[in-house]
Order: structure tokens, then C-alpha cells, then sequence
């Protein structure tokens, strides 16, 4: 089994002006290598090279959303994997476009949101609060059902994360709800699936899976040597954790279910 | 009464790119929603959305100024609360030429500055030294004066706080020294204003006087804590400071002084 | 002897959008006042102001690159020294131009690069992955080699960084292997390079090798004091050392050698 810490995947992250630096160290944490780049001139050359390529919304301008697209037909060409995180979807009409826009010209492996993003990427939310939207849906039917529809593996995470591509799904309960109150900590988590999705490419369903689990235990070990110091510490140990953790150690805490559904079938 | 940790505020943050990913965390840990958003495209709807917007100069562009101004006119139509923080004014002609634009567009509710800045904004300072200019003016006279000649609430932050709405003047001495010793506190602060002053709005003066007597006491808990360690453990310290603490425990230990100006009359 | 920490030198920091907090919170650390202004409208303001000027050009863009070229000449018109961090050299073809325009149009005091980056310049490296190239070229020989061609100091950092003006060479061993574990720490010592040759501008190799030593040191010490701990916690220490160490006890520590080079007169 290929690992990350191994394999050291180059990741072309486009992500937003708010994480840069936190999703550049996450990565070089689990052993993944990040690169930046975002002018048109070069997201084509620096895609091309790269074994994943993450697009992030969380900040977007006119011109950065041109450069990814034209990054993401480079991923395309070269058959490497494209994430999505659609960042405030459902915020603003401009978002929605974007959204839109990217998945009209790229063909996106797999999305990772919140259940409010996925939902509003379907046409399904009304309103939503800056860029953490709350909705009542259940995740389990929301992300098959933006599977099926939007045609790639989706991920909404939460509590309970769920990860489908319309035929199977999967649960990770790992994690903690900590997580929510440092920034940027989904937008991370996005290019942990990205970098485990260039190195487990045979299934996008096991490779974000791996990826939930470990950034999970990385976080319940976290929360267990800070509890009483607060949530900046826990930042800290976290990173120090995604560093100090195997895949092999991760997996014996992994809390992983195969959904059956049998309501699919009726 | 109601606290920031209770009403989660979302703070529409424009801020500098240098301190966004420190200004989200902080805003987050006090109990704030921070949404960034920067594209004039859809700088409206998200001022619109939000409880208050806070505008930071610190790194300008031509681009940014233009959002700003749409965002600035979009808050002003729902009566949300507009923060200005003018980082480097007097540094540069081009940041001068800014922060008159803003202020002739945007019905700015209270500028958060030091000495040099709220200076340099009135037209009185020389020469100023990157981003951290100094001054001799008395600071109470100072944010007396720029609250009466700009028409809003004037925070002048340095060893004592002064706020002023050219009426009412009080100073906050809480703090501490080391806060100068990490890179973004006061934009930080410029943060923490704007939140207090979306959910106190009733009074700007006693919002920003509660905002800068919990920030104060956070650092003055976090140095406790972490003195012999120095300025990187301090400022995690900080930050768990700000998501442990509570409005009440803060008020305990507050140094807040209402000034009579008998000068003032004459 | 004048010391950073006296001095506190303004440096002008047009850096990559990964690294400025960290940059930022480093330069304040030893001493130094950072400022970060990327605008066209005033970075010639901004760098006659200051006392160096950095150009890392880790995130490019065709705005940003002009607006480099503006506070180069401005920068040179005062005699301030230049330094550039050429990130990435060799990873795309809009990177090599980049740094091809900033040659011809600024006069650069010294280039820090790793030595992937340095062979780029030169044109002697083929394929580089991300702005992580390795190169098996003698790094004193590179060194020598790149500071003829491009007249001016060439630091190139690794295990032993070595500094040349093609003349005179010197190697540093101080530092930690943990450096190449936490984003943006060869953009930061671009900047304290910077800093300590704004200070110590009668030799700059001199100032280099003073800056690698301080730098050096304090990673040692950050190792030493968290290694149990992890890469974050180290990046905490780091700054804390950055801040505590003065230049006399880092001296005590240092690992330099001068270079006799019989070869060359050959």
C-alpha cells in the first residue's frame, strides 16, 4: 500500500487568501508537497505537474476563476485528480455562478462540502449565513443524490461525514467537533483528500475515506493532549499530529460504516 | 445583556492579507462568524448579509478600494455597522488618497488607529515609518478632535486605549505590551470592535470600550501564562484567551476611565 | 557592532501570499519592522521609505511583478539593498521570465535560492517538481558560478548553505533539518537576509553569514527545546528563539568556514 509519506504527491493548490499558509503546512504535515500558484500564465505548466490539483472558492475573484479553470483542463489532459470546495456556496449569486462555471468546464472528481454547500449547489438551500450554512437535510441522501447528479464522488462532511459517488456510500465518524472552531480546518481537510486521491487513485471512495479517518484520529489525538489549553493549542498539536501519525495507526481508530441501501433499490 | 459568544455575529472582514488568516481565527474564538469576501461582484451581498463590515487597508489595491466602497454603501443601506481600520495612513500618498475616498463614499461608523494614523488622517503628522508611525500628540486631544472633524467614534489605541465620539471620551488601560510584538493584533482589534459593535450597537463608545477591555485582559492573561516563553506561545495563548474568557470574568478586570474635560467647555 | 534589535530596520516585504504573516511575525522577531505594500500606486513610496526591500516571487502575478520592478528602482535610486528570493525558479516557464525581467531591470544586492532554484537561473536544470527542485551540482561550485554570472551575492541554502560574491566564499552548518518541514521558512530567512543587509551593508556576505548563523542557531535551540513534541510546536519555538536570541550568543554557536579555493585561480 502506497503512502502519502512515501509518495510525497505534488499538490497545485488554488485555494483562498484566508488558509494558504495553514493548508501549505497541513500538507507538508501528512508528507504531501503543496505548491501555490495562481496566474493563468503558469496554472497550466504547474497543474500539468502536479499529481492532484485542489480548486477552494473561499476568496474568489474574476481572474483567479479563469486561471482554474484553465489549471483544471491541464489536470484533465493529464488524468489528474480535480477536488472541489465550493466554499460559501449558496452565499452569494457570484458563487453559485462560479460554482457552476468550474463544473461546466472541468471535469471535477470529487466535491467536499458542508452539507449546506452541497445542498446549495443543488438548488436545494435558501438561505445561508456568510459561509457556514446550516440545513436540515439528511447528509446520507444529500451527497447520494448530488452524486448522482453532478457525476463524481461527493463528500459532506459534519458529525457524521459522508462519502458517495451514487452507487455506494460510505460513514467516518472519526474526527472532533473542535475542528469547527479553528479556520480553515475544512478547507485543509480538502487537500488531504486531494493528496490521498493522487496516491490512491484506484478508488476516490477509499481515498477520501482514508483521508477522513486519519485527519479524524489526527484530531481526536489532538483534542485528548490539549483539552484543557484551548483551541489554538489544538491547532498546533493537530498539525503536530498529521506529522506524527501512520495510516497503519490511524486505521485501528478508523469508525467507518458501508451504508446498505436498500431504499435506493425500491 | 447579550455577548458576542450568544448572537455570533457574522463580521464581513476586508481586511489585509497579511493578518486574514490570524484576524479569522481571532474573530472565531471570540464567538464571531468571519466571512471574507473581496470581489466587487459580490461584496454587496455579503455586507448586505452581514452584521458588520470592517474595512483594513493594510495592503491596497485599486481593486480592492472599488469593493470596499460597494460593500461600505451596501452595509450603510441596512444601517450594519462600518469599521475602518486606516493601517499605514501618512505611510504612503496613495494610502492618504484612499482612506479620503472612503470617507467621502462610506458612512464610516468608527476608525480604530494608533496616534500616527488617526494623525495622519487629520493632516497632522510628517513623515511616517512604514506601518508603525509614531506621535506626540496627547491622544485623548487627538481622538477628541478627529471624532468632532471626521463625525464618528475615533478609537486611538496605543499604552491606553482613547475613545471618543467628540461628546463622550473614555480611555481603557488594559493590555499588554507584547501585543505590539505580534504581527495583526490591532487588525485583529479592528475585528473585535466591529463584532461588539454589531451586537452592542446601541452604543459604539461602550461597544468598543467592552471590546477593548476584553481584549485587553485576554493578553494580559495570556503574558501571565506564558511569559518566560515568548511571543509565539504568547499570541496561541491569546487566542485561547479569547474563546475561554467570558464577558463577565473580562468586566472584573477591567481599568476604564470616564474622562471630564473641563478643557473642552472653555 | 549595531544589532538588528537596535536598528529595527523597515523592510519592505513584497512576498508570496503563503508566507506573509510568517514573514511578517519572524521580521518583528529580530527586530526588524516589517511592512508589506504590493501596489503599483505606492510600493516606490514604500520602498524609498525603507531601509531593504525583498522580492520573493512564490506566488506570481504579471500585476505584482510590475509593481517589483517599480520598488526595485526606487529601491535602487536610494541605494537600499535588493534581495531576491527567486521561489520555484525552474518549475514554469512564466517564473524563469519573471526572474529574467527583475534581473534586467533591478539591480539585485543577492539572490537566496536552494540550489534547484540557483541551477534554474543558470539554465542548468532540467525538470524541477514544484518549488521543491533538487539538484546534484556542488553547491559551492553553483554558488561561485551563479555570483560571476549574475554579478551579484548568491546565498544557496541546504544541509551547508554556502554565500558568494564570486570572489570570497563562505559555508554556514548551522540550522536543522526540521527547517524543510514548516512552510515558509526560506521566505522568511530571504527576509531577516534582508534585514541584516540593511544593517550591516558594508559586506553583505558578511551580513549572510550572520543571518544564517542567527537563524541557524535559533532552529537548533526551537529543536532542542520541542523535539518530542512536533513540527508546529517547533514553529512556535522557532519565532519564541527568533525573538530571545541575541546576535553575540548565536555567534557563540556559529559554524562558519571561509573557503580557499585553489581550484579557481587554476
Amino acid at each position: 500500500m502506497k503512502t502519502i509519506k512515501q509518495e510525497n504527491p505534488l499538490i497545485h493548490c488554488m485555494t483562498n487568501m484566508v488558509v494558504t499558509n495553514f493548508t501549505a503546512n497541513g500538507l507538508l504535515a501528512i508528507g504531501a508537497s503543496p505548491v501555490m500558484a495562481y496566474s493563468k500564465e503558469e496554472t497550466a505548466d504547474m497543474a500539468s505537474a502536479a499529481d492532484g490539483l485542489l480548486l477552494n472558492i473561499g476568496t474568489p475573484s474574476e481572474a483567479v476563476i479563469e486561471s482554474m479553470i484553465i489549471a483544471g483542463r491541464a489536470a484533465n489532459a493529464q488524468g489528474t485528480p480535480v477536488i472541489l470546495d465550493p466554499v460559501g456556496a449558496g452565499a452569494t449569486p457570484f458563487r453559485n455562478h462560479i460554482i457552476r462555471k468550474i463544473l461546466d468546464e472541468v471535469n471535477v472528481a470529487l466535491i467536499r462540502g458542508n452539507a449546506g454547500e452541497i445542498a446549495a449547489i443543488l438548488g436545494e438551500v435558501g438561505t445561508v449565513k456568510g459561509v457556514d450554512a446550516q440545513i436540515k437535510t439528511d447528509p446520507i441522501q444529500l451527497a447520494i443524490k448530488a452524486a448522482k447528479q453532478l457525476n463524481c464522488v461527493i463528500v459532506v462532511t459534519g458529525a457524521t461525514d459522508v462519502i458517495s459517488d451514487g452507487m455506494r456510500t460510505v460513514t467516518v465518524k472519526n474526527g472532533h467537533p473542535w475542528l469547527t472552531r479553528v479556520v480553515g480546518t475544512g478547507c485543509l481537510l480538502g487537500g488531504v483528500i486531494c493528496a490521498y486521491s493522487a496516491v490512491k487513485s484506484e478508488s476516490l471512495i477509499d481515498a477520501a475515506t482514508e483521508a477522513l479517518v486519519f485527519y479524524g484520529v489526527a484530531a481526536e489525538r489532538a483534542f485528548t493532549k490539549t483539552q484543557t489549553q484551548g483551541i489554538a493549542s489544538f491547532q498546533i498539536q493537530f498539525i503536530n499530529e498529521l506529522s506524527q501519525l501512520t495510516e497503519d495507526e490511524a486505521a485501528l481508530f478508523k469508525q467507518v460504516e458501508e451504508i446498505e441501501l436498500e431504499e435506493k433499490e425500491k
